[in-house]
């Protein structure tokens, strides 16, 4: 378990552990990012960039939360409400009020919707946008010819994973090999994912009310979606959670995800878990007080974070996913021959000042 | 996001949301399980118990976990080697060592293995059971007809997801019957999932050096794996960790599973994150104390814990996997048609006195 430094996989060498010491030694999926070029790291505007300060720890240690809200043509009605929120400065002083092991933390005003508590909510501001549930998905052609950012996760793991029995013989490119094709590795929850402008996504055809190809972003660890109620009401993104836990991706598709935490998400994972029912903290004094919410692009130039994203356009990504999928260095004895998208997190990095 | 109250699944109705308002309520998968018959609820004998207890809290209070150890056909000469290094209380005093968010809790000697220190490891004890690589998977027949606890998780899934598109006409039973299939979902890992005898395995075809069914078990939140160094070696038992994060399966076939945590994970997943390499603590003071690991057939009947599992081979099981995989409750617009092994975790209960 110590030590897992992971090497590149040795792509065709699935289930014979022996080949693997006959290829060369290659770099881990870390290593792999770490030499990408740099035209393949991509700014992330400011505008994007949400900091997030709780108060500080019980030792006295700061506690800031950096977001990356989505880009289009993702979620963009409750992005927008999330920076109009943030810009009248209606976080201030709202609290981390629910912590559920294996499942999420959740923040916003302690009194909406919460079943330890009965008071007043607090009133939200003037101009926040409508939003909607059919915008949980958006429609995205099954074959994106003229997307630059796509990555076709399932089928490029599905493609190498099947060319790899066939090279080795195990089984011929033929009626077996259609038969392996019929039993693949897969997702559990999509008919395809991929990669779209870096972000993870689900995709599959929609039949009613009319067909149409869709895409639609995951429930990942870190990833930040929008509290709601009951549908048909999608949430304004007053209330924000994010995912602690194994990928919650029965939500996929259920609720609005708007960004995924960059920087700081432990300072939310490792907060007590709530006793009360869904993970709320029984005690008040348990919730965790939100100081300030800002948008990086309105801070003070020496105050803004600086963040970028490899993009999963690249040949790096390419190799890093290949590599997260099939880990051949001396610690392992089995490449697992796929990942599932949760698994090939985008790399994120912050940008020295 | 709030009151996730989950309806079993309307099967036959996956896209169309206006299906859903025609089915009767329907009990959540929790429910389903607090109405399984008695006669499911299966007994975890008191060997297969593990009590270990952590130095109280900063606010007094205390901090005890429960492992469940894998039964016979699983990893057994690890699980032999965890009660004798218990029984030679050769864990107390141990120390949780390593945090790393998003991935795992490892506990063992300090000086075992550890980036950040250089001390002399701990003698182990006498009579420990050689333990070797082979062992991670076991033969299992694909097909295990007299196994009463067996319960095909992707074959079932698989099955109802496509009965479900050709009975609300959307695909017809032929040509893109097929179609479909060829395009299933799945796990991203293995070929099948299962689970057998109250334990999630993953089951696959293995080749080389001969042609084998086999299965083993996976990396879901919560299980409970042996540290090791480089293969060949297999690890003792004396170095163990947890999953508390999203499921790292890359690690199944690669390292022994011996258990999984069935209360008390919260003492583990919401300690501080490491800042040394792979989330050591730089900080020895951070360090958690072990002040004891029992077995719980040792600890005196006043002070023994009791938990039962539901059968995996039992009705409710069926009808509580098929809830998870497809939710109709109001909160939800689309059901999934599908969930991952590690999204649908076999119910544990303690006993009452």
């Amino acid at each position: 378990m110590t030590k897992p430094l992971i090497s590149l996989a040795a792509l065709f060498a699935l289930t014979s552990p022996a080949l693997a010491q006959d290829a060369p030694a290659a770099p881990s999926p870390n290593q792999i990012v770490a030499e990408a070029p740099v035209e393949e790291w991509l700014d992330i505007p400011a505008q994007d960039l949400i900091v997030m300060t709780l108060a500080p720890a019980a030792n006295g240690s700061g506690r800031t939360v950096v977001i990356q809200l989505m880009p289009e043509p993702f979620s963009q009605s409750w992005v927008d409400n999330i920076r109009t929120l943030a810009r009248a400065q209606w976080y201030d002083g709202i609290t981390v009020n629910r912590v559920q092991d294996n499942y999420v933390v959740q923040w916003g005003d302690p009194n909406y919707d919460n079943p330890e508590t009965d008071g007043a909510a607090k009133p939200l501001p003037e101009g926040l946008a409508e939003t909607h549930e059919r915008d949980y998905v958006f429609e995205y052609p099954r074959d994106p010819g003229g997307d630059p950012s796509y990555y076709p996760l399932s089928a490029v793991l599905r493609t190498s994973w099947i060319k790899g029995l066939v090279e080795q013989g195990i089984i011929p490119d033929g009626a077996q090999f259609r038969e392996a094709l019929s039993r693949q590795k897969g997702d559990s929850y999509a008919l395809e994912t991929a990669y779209i402008g870096g972000w993870p996504v689900g995709m599959e055809a929609e039949f009613q009310p009319k067909h149409r190809d869709i895409a639609w972003p995951v429930h990942c660890y870190g990833m930040v979606g929008v509290g709601r109620n009951l549908a048909p009401d999608a949430g304004t993104g007053a209330e924000l959670y994010t995912v602690i836990g194994h990928a919650p991706r029965h939500l996929d598709r259920n609720i609005a995800l708007v960004g995924r935490i960059v920087e700081g998400i432990e300072h939310l994972s490792s907060l007590p878990r709530g006793k009360g029912q869904l993970g709320f903290y029984e005690d008040e004094s348990k919730r965790v007080p939100i100081l300030s919410v800002r948008v990086a692009s309105d801070l003070p130039e020496a105050e803004r974070p600086a963040f970028e994203y490899l993009s999963t356009g690249g040949e790096t990504f390419a190799r890093y996913a290949d590599a997260r999928a099939n880990r051949r260095d001396p610690f392992f004895n089995v490449p697992a021959g796929g990942a599932d998208i949760c698994n090939i997190p985008v790399p994120v990095r912050r940008v020295a000042d």
